[in-house]
Protein backbone atom coordinates (compact mmCIF):
# COMPACT_ATOMS: atom_id res chain seq x y z
CA UNK A 1 0.00 0.00 0.00
CA UNK A 2 2.74 2.68 0.86
CA UNK A 3 4.63 1.41 -1.83
CA UNK A 4 2.46 3.32 -3.77
CA UNK A 5 3.51 7.20 -3.82
CA UNK A 6 0.16 8.41 -4.57
CA UNK A 7 -1.42 6.37 -1.64
CA UNK A 8 1.27 8.31 0.62
CA UNK A 9 0.34 11.82 -0.99
CA UNK A 10 -2.68 11.19 0.00
CA UNK A 11 -2.44 9.66 3.24
CA UNK A 12 -0.23 13.42 4.05
CA UNK A 13 -2.17 15.88 1.90
CA UNK A 14 -5.48 14.94 3.67
CA UNK A 15 -3.87 14.99 6.98
CA UNK A 16 -2.63 18.51 6.76
CA UNK A 17 -5.48 20.12 4.58
CA UNK A 18 -7.98 17.81 6.54
CA UNK A 19 -6.95 18.63 9.82
CA UNK A 20 -5.99 22.41 9.39
CA UNK A 21 -9.45 23.06 7.96
CA UNK A 22 -11.49 20.84 10.81
CA UNK A 23 -9.71 22.15 13.43
CA UNK A 24 -10.77 25.78 12.38
CA UNK A 25 -14.78 23.93 11.59
CA UNK A 26 -14.44 22.44 14.82
CA UNK A 27 -13.79 25.94 16.84
CA UNK A 28 -16.48 27.85 14.47
CA UNK A 29 -18.96 25.68 15.85
CA UNK A 30 -18.53 26.58 19.05
CA UNK A 31 -19.30 30.30 18.42
CA UNK A 32 -23.08 29.46 18.00
CA UNK A 33 -22.98 26.51 20.90
CA UNK A 34 -20.34 27.16 23.56
CA UNK A 35 -19.29 23.78 24.46
CA UNK A 36 -18.88 24.57 28.32
CA UNK A 37 -19.54 27.08 31.16
CA UNK A 38 -17.55 30.24 30.75
CA UNK A 39 -14.52 29.77 33.59
CA UNK A 40 -14.35 26.00 32.72
CA UNK A 41 -11.01 25.05 31.60
CA UNK A 42 -11.49 22.65 28.12
CA UNK A 43 -10.14 19.01 28.15
CA UNK A 44 -6.87 20.49 25.87
CA UNK A 45 -6.32 22.80 28.88
CA UNK A 46 -6.62 19.89 31.77
CA UNK A 47 -4.59 17.55 29.99
CA UNK A 48 -1.47 20.00 29.23
CA UNK A 49 -1.64 21.09 33.24
CA UNK A 50 -1.93 17.38 33.94
CA UNK A 51 0.50 15.65 31.47
CA UNK A 52 3.21 18.67 30.46
CA UNK A 53 3.83 20.47 33.93
CA UNK A 54 6.99 18.26 34.78
CA UNK A 55 7.94 20.18 31.61
CA UNK A 56 7.81 23.41 32.69
CA UNK A 57 4.60 23.33 30.39
CA UNK A 58 1.08 24.46 31.13
CA UNK A 59 -2.40 25.52 29.82
CA UNK A 60 -1.08 29.19 29.64
CA UNK A 61 2.16 28.67 28.47
CA UNK A 62 2.61 30.53 25.04
CA UNK A 63 -0.48 32.80 26.23
CA UNK A 64 -0.02 36.11 23.94
CA UNK A 65 -2.09 39.18 23.88
CA UNK A 66 -3.85 39.48 20.07
CA UNK A 67 -5.71 42.78 19.69
CA UNK A 68 -6.28 43.37 23.41
CA UNK A 69 -7.31 39.38 23.65
CA UNK A 70 -5.10 37.03 25.55
CA UNK A 71 -5.18 34.13 23.55
CA UNK A 72 -3.92 30.52 24.96
CA UNK A 73 -1.24 29.77 22.46
CA UNK A 74 -0.77 26.06 24.17
CA UNK A 75 -4.22 24.94 24.24
CA UNK A 76 -4.62 26.21 20.30
CA UNK A 77 -1.68 24.42 19.57
CA UNK A 78 -2.90 21.19 21.62
CA UNK A 79 -6.15 21.46 19.55
CA UNK A 80 -4.21 21.87 16.37
CA UNK A 81 -2.48 19.05 16.60
CA UNK A 82 -5.27 16.68 17.64
CA UNK A 83 -7.12 17.50 14.50
CA UNK A 84 -4.31 16.78 12.69
CA UNK A 85 -3.87 13.06 14.53
CA UNK A 86 -7.40 12.21 14.37
CA UNK A 87 -7.16 13.34 9.93
CA UNK A 88 -4.48 10.67 9.92
CA UNK A 89 -6.36 8.54 12.15
CA UNK A 90 -9.10 8.83 9.66
CA UNK A 91 -7.81 8.61 6.42
CA UNK A 92 -5.61 5.83 7.57
CA UNK A 93 -8.01 3.93 9.13
CA UNK A 94 -10.55 4.28 5.93
CA UNK A 95 -7.65 1.79 3.85
CA UNK A 96 -8.16 -0.97 6.75
CA UNK A 97 -12.17 -0.06 7.35
CA UNK A 98 -13.95 1.75 4.90
CA UNK A 99 -17.15 1.98 6.82
CA UNK A 100 -15.45 4.74 9.02
CA UNK A 101 -15.97 7.05 6.31
CA UNK A 102 -20.06 6.46 6.32
CA UNK A 103 -22.59 9.39 6.49
CA UNK A 104 -19.65 11.16 4.71
CA UNK A 105 -17.78 10.89 7.68
CA UNK A 106 -20.47 11.37 10.35
CA UNK A 107 -20.42 8.12 12.13
CA UNK A 108 -16.81 9.54 13.02
CA UNK A 109 -17.63 12.45 14.51
CA UNK A 110 -20.50 10.49 16.57
CA UNK A 111 -17.90 7.69 18.02
CA UNK A 112 -15.35 10.40 18.96
CA UNK A 113 -17.93 12.35 20.68
CA UNK A 114 -19.19 9.31 22.95
CA UNK A 115 -15.99 7.60 23.31
CA UNK A 116 -13.80 10.61 23.77
CA UNK A 117 -16.00 13.01 25.73
CA UNK A 118 -18.32 10.42 26.93
CA UNK A 119 -15.59 8.07 28.66
CA UNK A 120 -12.27 8.74 27.99
CA UNK A 121 -11.64 12.20 28.90
CA UNK A 122 -13.80 11.80 32.17
CA UNK A 123 -12.08 8.73 33.13
CA UNK A 124 -8.28 10.17 32.60
CA UNK A 125 -10.58 12.97 35.09
CA UNK A 126 -10.58 16.04 33.27
CA UNK A 127 -14.40 16.92 32.94
CA UNK A 128 -15.89 17.70 35.65
CA UNK A 129 -18.80 20.22 34.80
CA UNK A 130 -19.48 22.89 37.50
CA UNK A 131 -23.31 22.11 36.55
CA UNK A 132 -22.58 19.08 37.75
CA UNK A 133 -21.23 20.03 41.11
CA UNK A 134 -18.41 18.52 39.88
CA UNK A 135 -19.12 15.00 39.72
CA UNK A 136 -17.41 13.19 37.10
CA UNK A 137 -18.71 13.89 33.82
CA UNK A 138 -19.73 10.32 32.18
CA UNK A 139 -21.89 10.77 29.63
CA UNK A 140 -24.61 10.34 31.08
CA UNK A 141 -23.74 13.15 33.60
CA UNK A 142 -23.58 15.61 31.14
CA UNK A 143 -26.02 18.12 30.00
CA UNK A 144 -27.54 18.54 26.88
CA UNK A 145 -26.57 21.69 25.91
CA UNK A 146 -23.27 20.32 25.93
CA UNK A 147 -23.39 17.25 24.18
CA UNK A 148 -25.39 18.80 21.03
CA UNK A 149 -22.67 21.63 21.21
CA UNK A 150 -20.19 18.15 21.03
CA UNK A 151 -22.47 15.90 18.77
CA UNK A 152 -23.13 18.67 16.15
CA UNK A 153 -19.74 20.07 16.49
CA UNK A 154 -18.07 16.89 16.08
CA UNK A 155 -19.98 16.02 13.10
CA UNK A 156 -19.15 19.20 11.18
CA UNK A 157 -15.79 18.35 11.72
CA UNK A 158 -15.46 15.12 10.30
CA UNK A 159 -17.66 16.03 7.50
CA UNK A 160 -14.72 18.41 6.77
CA UNK A 161 -12.13 15.83 6.88
CA UNK A 162 -13.84 13.64 4.41
CA UNK A 163 -14.94 16.75 2.44
CA UNK A 164 -10.79 17.63 1.97
CA UNK A 165 -10.33 14.02 1.91
CA UNK A 166 -13.04 13.68 -1.28
CA UNK A 167 -11.02 16.87 -2.57
CA UNK A 168 -7.68 15.24 -2.54
CA UNK A 169 -8.66 11.96 -3.81
CA UNK A 170 -10.10 13.33 -7.02
CA UNK A 171 -7.04 15.80 -7.08
CA UNK A 172 -4.72 12.30 -6.96
CA UNK A 173 -7.18 10.72 -9.22
CA UNK A 174 -8.16 8.23 -7.11
CA UNK A 175 -11.78 6.94 -6.47
CA UNK A 176 -13.33 9.64 -3.75
CA UNK A 177 -15.26 6.33 -2.43
CA UNK A 178 -14.44 2.87 -1.88
CA UNK A 179 -11.26 0.85 -2.21
CA UNK A 180 -9.09 4.33 -3.02
CA UNK A 181 -5.70 2.28 -2.17
CA UNK A 182 -6.20 -0.31 -5.09
CA UNK A 183 -3.87 0.60 -7.94
CA UNK B 1 -25.13 26.30 -18.64
CA UNK B 2 -28.38 26.33 -16.40
CA UNK B 3 -30.03 23.47 -18.54
CA UNK B 4 -27.52 20.68 -17.63
CA UNK B 5 -28.67 19.68 -14.39
CA UNK B 6 -25.58 18.59 -13.13
CA UNK B 7 -24.22 22.15 -13.27
CA UNK B 8 -27.27 23.16 -11.09
CA UNK B 9 -26.73 20.95 -8.36
CA UNK B 10 -22.74 21.67 -8.42
CA UNK B 11 -24.09 25.36 -7.71
CA UNK B 12 -26.52 24.48 -5.33
CA UNK B 13 -23.98 22.17 -3.10
CA UNK B 14 -21.35 23.86 -3.91
CA UNK B 15 -22.99 26.95 -2.21
CA UNK B 16 -24.22 24.89 0.83
CA UNK B 17 -22.01 23.04 1.67
CA UNK B 18 -18.79 25.79 0.80
CA UNK B 19 -21.11 28.42 2.73
CA UNK B 20 -21.62 26.03 5.63
CA UNK B 21 -18.15 25.09 6.19
CA UNK B 22 -16.38 28.11 4.96
CA UNK B 23 -18.52 30.05 7.87
CA UNK B 24 -17.34 28.15 10.30
CA UNK B 25 -13.66 28.01 9.36
CA UNK B 26 -13.83 32.03 9.13
CA UNK B 27 -15.11 31.66 12.95
CA UNK B 28 -12.43 29.53 14.08
CA UNK B 29 -10.08 31.63 12.07
CA UNK B 30 -10.42 34.34 15.22
CA UNK B 31 -9.95 32.23 17.83
CA UNK B 32 -6.05 33.28 17.06
CA UNK B 33 -5.98 35.96 15.83
CA UNK B 34 -8.93 38.14 16.88
CA UNK B 35 -9.96 40.44 14.03
CA UNK B 36 -11.19 43.52 16.79
CA UNK B 37 -10.33 44.16 19.89
CA UNK B 38 -12.90 42.95 22.16
CA UNK B 39 -16.49 45.43 22.63
CA UNK B 40 -15.84 46.94 19.02
CA UNK B 41 -18.79 46.26 16.94
CA UNK B 42 -18.47 43.24 14.06
CA UNK B 43 -19.09 44.95 10.26
CA UNK B 44 -22.42 42.61 10.73
CA UNK B 45 -23.51 43.82 14.23
CA UNK B 46 -23.17 47.82 12.74
CA UNK B 47 -24.92 46.31 9.37
CA UNK B 48 -28.25 45.39 11.19
CA UNK B 49 -28.63 47.96 13.28
CA UNK B 50 -28.17 50.48 10.79
CA UNK B 51 -30.42 48.90 8.01
CA UNK B 52 -32.86 46.54 9.54
CA UNK B 53 -33.73 49.19 12.77
CA UNK B 54 -36.78 50.41 10.46
CA UNK B 55 -37.54 46.38 10.83
CA UNK B 56 -37.17 46.36 14.54
CA UNK B 57 -34.62 44.39 14.03
CA UNK B 58 -30.94 45.05 15.64
CA UNK B 59 -27.52 43.04 16.79
CA UNK B 60 -28.99 42.25 19.19
CA UNK B 61 -32.05 40.63 17.98
CA UNK B 62 -31.91 37.00 18.23
CA UNK B 63 -29.60 37.08 21.32
CA UNK B 64 -30.07 33.73 23.08
CA UNK B 65 -27.95 31.89 26.14
CA UNK B 66 -26.33 28.61 25.48
CA UNK B 67 -24.09 27.60 28.88
CA UNK B 68 -24.55 30.53 30.50
CA UNK B 69 -22.59 32.71 27.20
CA UNK B 70 -24.94 34.97 25.20
CA UNK B 71 -24.65 34.53 21.63
CA UNK B 72 -25.75 37.05 19.70
CA UNK B 73 -28.16 34.76 16.67
CA UNK B 74 -28.62 37.59 14.67
CA UNK B 75 -24.68 38.99 13.65
CA UNK B 76 -24.22 34.60 13.41
CA UNK B 77 -27.18 34.50 10.97
CA UNK B 78 -25.95 37.04 8.97
CA UNK B 79 -22.71 36.00 9.19
CA UNK B 80 -23.77 32.62 7.67
CA UNK B 81 -25.88 34.23 5.05
CA UNK B 82 -22.64 36.57 3.90
CA UNK B 83 -21.25 33.15 3.51
CA UNK B 84 -23.55 31.58 1.37
CA UNK B 85 -23.87 34.05 -0.96
CA UNK B 86 -19.88 34.70 -1.43
CA UNK B 87 -19.66 31.12 -1.70
CA UNK B 88 -22.27 31.19 -4.48
CA UNK B 89 -20.54 33.89 -6.17
CA UNK B 90 -17.66 31.81 -5.94
CA UNK B 91 -18.93 29.17 -7.99
CA UNK B 92 -21.20 30.86 -10.41
CA UNK B 93 -18.30 32.96 -10.94
CA UNK B 94 -15.75 30.78 -11.85
CA UNK B 95 -18.28 29.74 -14.84
CA UNK B 96 -17.42 33.06 -16.65
CA UNK B 97 -14.08 33.59 -14.87
CA UNK B 98 -12.42 30.82 -13.87
CA UNK B 99 -9.24 32.90 -12.85
CA UNK B 100 -11.22 33.59 -9.68
CA UNK B 101 -10.11 29.96 -8.93
CA UNK B 102 -6.52 31.06 -8.95
CA UNK B 103 -4.19 29.59 -5.91
CA UNK B 104 -7.04 26.74 -4.43
CA UNK B 105 -9.17 29.86 -4.36
CA UNK B 106 -6.92 31.89 -2.39
CA UNK B 107 -7.15 34.84 -4.57
CA UNK B 108 -10.60 35.21 -3.77
CA UNK B 109 -10.01 35.40 -0.08
CA UNK B 110 -7.49 38.41 -0.76
CA UNK B 111 -9.60 40.24 -2.71
CA UNK B 112 -12.86 40.21 -0.39
CA UNK B 113 -10.68 41.43 2.58
CA UNK B 114 -9.08 44.30 0.48
CA UNK B 115 -12.22 45.38 -1.34
CA UNK B 116 -14.92 44.70 1.48
CA UNK B 117 -12.58 45.32 5.13
CA UNK B 118 -10.06 48.05 3.48
CA UNK B 119 -12.69 50.36 1.21
CA UNK B 120 -16.60 48.80 1.48
CA UNK B 121 -16.99 48.49 5.09
CA UNK B 122 -15.13 51.55 5.80
CA UNK B 123 -17.28 53.44 3.15
CA UNK B 124 -20.63 52.77 4.34
CA UNK B 125 -19.65 53.70 7.74
CA UNK B 126 -19.01 50.59 9.50
CA UNK B 127 -15.70 50.41 10.60
CA UNK B 128 -14.20 53.12 12.63
CA UNK B 129 -11.29 50.74 14.79
CA UNK B 130 -10.96 52.53 18.46
CA UNK B 131 -7.33 52.18 17.75
CA UNK B 132 -7.41 54.74 15.21
CA UNK B 133 -9.50 56.74 17.73
CA UNK B 134 -12.60 56.07 15.56
CA UNK B 135 -11.62 57.56 12.17
CA UNK B 136 -12.91 55.97 9.25
CA UNK B 137 -11.20 51.90 8.83
CA UNK B 138 -9.54 52.65 5.35
CA UNK B 139 -7.48 50.21 4.45
CA UNK B 140 -4.23 52.28 5.46
CA UNK B 141 -5.49 52.95 8.82
CA UNK B 142 -6.59 49.48 9.74
CA UNK B 143 -3.64 47.78 12.12
CA UNK B 144 -1.39 45.18 10.79
CA UNK B 145 -2.91 42.73 13.63
CA UNK B 146 -6.67 43.31 12.20
CA UNK B 147 -5.17 42.99 8.84
CA UNK B 148 -3.29 39.95 9.01
CA UNK B 149 -6.27 38.03 10.70
CA UNK B 150 -8.85 39.60 8.02
CA UNK B 151 -6.58 38.38 5.19
CA UNK B 152 -5.59 35.01 6.77
CA UNK B 153 -8.75 34.03 7.82
CA UNK B 154 -10.30 34.92 4.57
CA UNK B 155 -7.30 33.25 2.72
CA UNK B 156 -8.49 29.86 4.69
CA UNK B 157 -12.46 30.82 4.10
CA UNK B 158 -12.13 31.03 0.08
CA UNK B 159 -9.65 28.19 0.10
CA UNK B 160 -12.03 25.75 2.30
CA UNK B 161 -15.25 27.09 -0.48
CA UNK B 162 -12.44 25.80 -3.21
CA UNK B 163 -11.64 22.72 -1.31
CA UNK B 164 -15.90 21.93 -0.88
CA UNK B 165 -16.30 22.70 -4.65
CA UNK B 166 -13.71 20.09 -6.01
CA UNK B 167 -14.96 17.77 -3.66
CA UNK B 168 -18.86 18.85 -5.41
CA UNK B 169 -17.30 18.73 -8.51
CA UNK B 170 -15.79 15.19 -8.10
CA UNK B 171 -18.83 13.87 -6.70
CA UNK B 172 -20.55 14.60 -9.62
CA UNK B 173 -18.09 13.54 -11.91
CA UNK B 174 -17.49 16.84 -13.07
CA UNK B 175 -13.71 18.31 -14.34
CA UNK B 176 -11.97 19.77 -10.93
CA UNK B 177 -10.60 22.39 -12.82
CA UNK B 178 -10.82 24.67 -15.67
CA UNK B 179 -14.03 24.61 -17.81
CA UNK B 180 -16.11 22.45 -15.63
CA UNK B 181 -19.60 23.62 -17.12
CA UNK B 182 -18.58 21.75 -21.06
CA UNK B 183 -21.41 19.32 -21.74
Amino acid sequence: MLQNKVNVQVIVWTTLIGGFFSSLVKWGSEVNMPPRMPGEISPPGAHIDAWLGWLGINSHSLDYVYQGVTVPGAVTLYHWLFSFAFAFLYVVGSIWWPRIRLWFGALYGIIITIVMHGFFIPLLGFRNPVYANGATGWLWNLNQAELWSEILGHIYWSVSIEVCMIAVLAYFGRPIKGNWVAA
